[in-house]
Formats: C-alpha cells, sequence, structure tokens
C-alpha cells in the first residue's frame, strides 16, 4: 500500500481504496476525509475518515459491507452516522502518532516493517528531557518534509511522552495537527539526541533555526503508527499494542 | 519466505537461507539441525540450530556475520560453540509453540499475517477445561497431519496454557516433540469446542479414534509462532509477546 492518499492512479493508496468501496456501496462516486494523512510505509490502527453520500445506506451492515469490499489489508472498525458538515480532518481535536523503537544490538524479523532497529544504547533521561522541549506551540518548519499549502508552520504539540518496555521504546506524539513527516523528523532528531551525536538541549535551538537541516535524520516510516484522534463527542482511541 | 525445511529448490526456507549463509562463511557445505520445523506462514522466534564446521571462525561475529548475509526477513540473536555431536533437533527437552488469536468482530489490517482472526465468540471455560485433556502421552494420530517416517504417532503433551488479553487469546503449548501440524490440528479442534461446535468433552474421544477425520479443521498457519526450546543446560525462551 503506498500510504493513505491519492498520489497516482497506479498506485494503491488506503484512501483510494475505501472511496472505490464507498462507491460501489452507494453506487455514486464518494470522496473521503482522513483524520491522519501516513505515508508509504506508516501504519494506522486508529484512522478515522468521513464522507457525504446522497444514498441513505443502513449503517449498522456499512462497516461489514465494506471489509467485504476491501482487501484484507485495511480493515474498518465500526461506522456510524454523524451531523450534517461533519469532517474527520477538520474537526479533529487531537491526534495521536506512536513512533515504535526497537532498541537492542540484534534486529528481529518478525517486527521488521513494525518498529525501527536502533541498535545503539540509548540515553533514556536524556531523551525524556529533550522530548519536553517539543511541548507548546512553536514554529516547526525545521521538522517539516513538504510545507503546508498555507505555509503556516507553527503548530502546538501537546506533549511527547516515552514508554519504555525493553527492548521496545514507544514515543507517543500528540497535536491537534502536525506537518508533512514531522513526527518521523522529530523522532529522527530524539534519537540523535539520545545516542549522543547532538547535545541533550538542542531542540530549542533546532526550533529557532526555522531550517530543516538543522534538524536530525528523517526516522524510517514503518516504525510510525497512526493511533487515533479526538474530537469534540468521540475519540478513536486505539492501542499502539498492536501483538 | 516457504517454511524452514528445503522443499524444491526454487522456494526459499529459512533453513536453505540459513546453510547457503554459513556455506559463504565458512567456505564449506554446511548442513543444519533445527528445533522446530515451521510450515510456511508459521513465525519462529526463539529457533534453535546447530551445525557442524570444519573450518574455525570467531563465534562472537557469527551472529553478527550472519545477519549481514540474511535477508532482513530472518535473523540471528546469537551463536555460541556447543559439545561436540549436539543437536538442536535430537537433544530438545521441550519444544513450545504460541497460537495467537484475534477474537473480536471485526479483523484487523495489521495483524493479518500474525494473528488468526475468529470473530465468533468463544467460551472460554469450555477452552480451557478443553485444553486440559490434551496434557499427558496419547497416541495423537488423529491430530497429525503428515506421518512420521518412524510411523510412532505417540506424544508427551507438558501443556496447553490459555492466556486471555482481549481481543487476543494466546494458546500455549509445550511437549518435548510434536507431529506434522499438530499444533495447528490441536488448535482447530479447540477452537470448534469453543465455539459450540463441538462438545466440550470431545478431546479424548479425538483422542482414542485415532483418525484424523475425527479432529477439527486444521488452523491456519500465520497465528503459529515457535517460540522456543529447553535443553540439558539452555533454553532459547523467546516472547510471543511480538510488539
Amino acid at each position: 500500500m503506498h500510504g493513505f492518499q491519492y498520489q497516482s492512479s497506479l498506485l494503491r493508496t488506503v484512501a483510494g481504496e475505501l472511496e472505490i468501496a464507498l462507491s460501489r456501496i452507494f453506487d455514486q462516486p464518494v470522496k473521503i476525509a482522513g483524520a491522519g494523512r501516513t505515508d508509504a510505509g506508516v501504519h494506522a490502527v486508529g484512522q478515522v475518515i468521513s464522507f457525504t453520500a446522497q444514498r441513505p445506506s443502513p449503517i449498522e451492515n456499512l462497516a461489514f459491507a465494506l471489509n467485504g469490499c476491501l482487501s484484507p489489508d485495511v480493515s474498518v472498525r465500526s461506522a456510524e452516522a454523524v451531523a450534517d458538515g461533519f469532517s474527520a480532518r477538520f474537526h479533529a481535536l487531537e491526534r495521536r502518532y506512536t513512533y515504535i523503537i526497537l532498541n537492542r544490538r540484534e534486529r528481529s524479523a518478525t517486527l521488521r516493517r513494525f518498529a525501527h532497529h536502533a541498535y545503539r544504547p540509548l540515553d533514556l533521561d536524556v531523551l525524556r528531557r529533550a522530548a519536553r522541549d517539543f511541548s507548546g506551540t512553536h514554529d516547526f518548519l525545521s521538522f517539516c518534509g513538504v510545507l503546508p499549502d498555507d505555509g503556516n508552520t507553527e503548530r502546538t504539540v501537546f506533549g511527547v511522552e516515552i514508554e519504555e518496555e525493553p527492548p521496545m521504546l514507544r514515543l507517543r506524539f500528540r497535536a491537534r495537527s502536525f506537518l508533512h513527516r514531522m513526527v518521523r523528523v522529530m523522532t529522527g532528531t530524539l534519537l540523535e539526541i539520545a545516542a549522543g551525536r547532538k547535545a541533550p538541549d538542542a531542540i530549542p535551538d533546532i526550533l529557532a533555526a526555522r531550517d530543516r537541516r538543522a534538524a536530525g535524520a528523517t526516522a524510517p516510516a514503518h516504525g510510525l503508527f497512526f493511533t487515533g484522534a479526538r474530537y469534540a463527542d468521540f475519540d478513536s482511541n486505539a492501542t499502539d499494542r498492536v501483538f
């Protein structure tokens, strides 16, 4: 699968597959809005999408019908009717991502598509302290892949929590919205700090630099999971403990 | 990957990949013996293999060198020298398998290759009681795929434990050795009992029947994990909590 969003008519994307399935079920063209765009290789376990269809269909059976149309690498957990004008993209109050790291010397065959293998020892105290420097409202231009259409690179990070369960490490990111590749660049930068290749207090300077080259490498896509979005009266609240 | 053991020169197997890598490192043909043979689609996280090589090589670097030769879907955790004549296959005192089940109505895209989706509700009390009937020494012909070369289908099951962590269910099997497909047929049969499609006390009768048709369906390969083997002075002891 080549990420969430439409890229080219030759590549399968999650959004594209869902739109094809919904268009078939409702017998009309359906366009969806999603809470979290994910690049190719990124996983989503708590994705939320919304769409409008003119034709009524029993909502109770929609998830079941969709799973029947979709290939096994996409799974719909539930479907419900919402107020007119609701958008899974524009009305999300919080988005959550978890970056999963296998931190031991030897790689894992089973986890190779679900966790980034960081084979160097990491200083978790340094990692935790550095992660705190992301909280708050900042210009995240240094942590941005492709600029957003409106050019606004200011974002508010609610928090970055680190969970240690050796040999696994989970970095949990919460914000109203993120810039393109922002979580992966934040993760790559934190890993360089925790490995001693950048100063423990480097984050404020990197933010101030407003230059992508000041931050660390983009951590690989396959360790990243979109794990849920919160709305005024709903939270998609998925676990990042996949097994 | 097409399982652990050699099948045809056209199919990649874990054993074949390891033998190619070892033969390259030792510059001579190397044959391996493995603790647990796994069919295509079955995972192994605590596999043990042994081999004899005429040429010495520093054992400290062997795991690292092997991982350099192997594709990322095989990972070597460690290597150590053993007494002459040691066989990972013949000297194992206990082998452990875990069968992982996702027991909820909706499927999971992420787990589709790592857990069997049992969408029907299961009676776990019935499942636990039935699982106990496997313990001890029995003729497991009814639970055997392909007959072993020596025709002996008697095996001693040390225990079958059920762990519930909704929506996940883990069935843990321990025996000195298992017959071909034995864990998958035991699992398939237990699932039919827990779903009410076979009697709660069916296991003793199925064992007595000595007929594969008396048991349930073979549970799919992708939920099965080989998780370790115990030897006189070593246990490969891997976790079945992959994430």
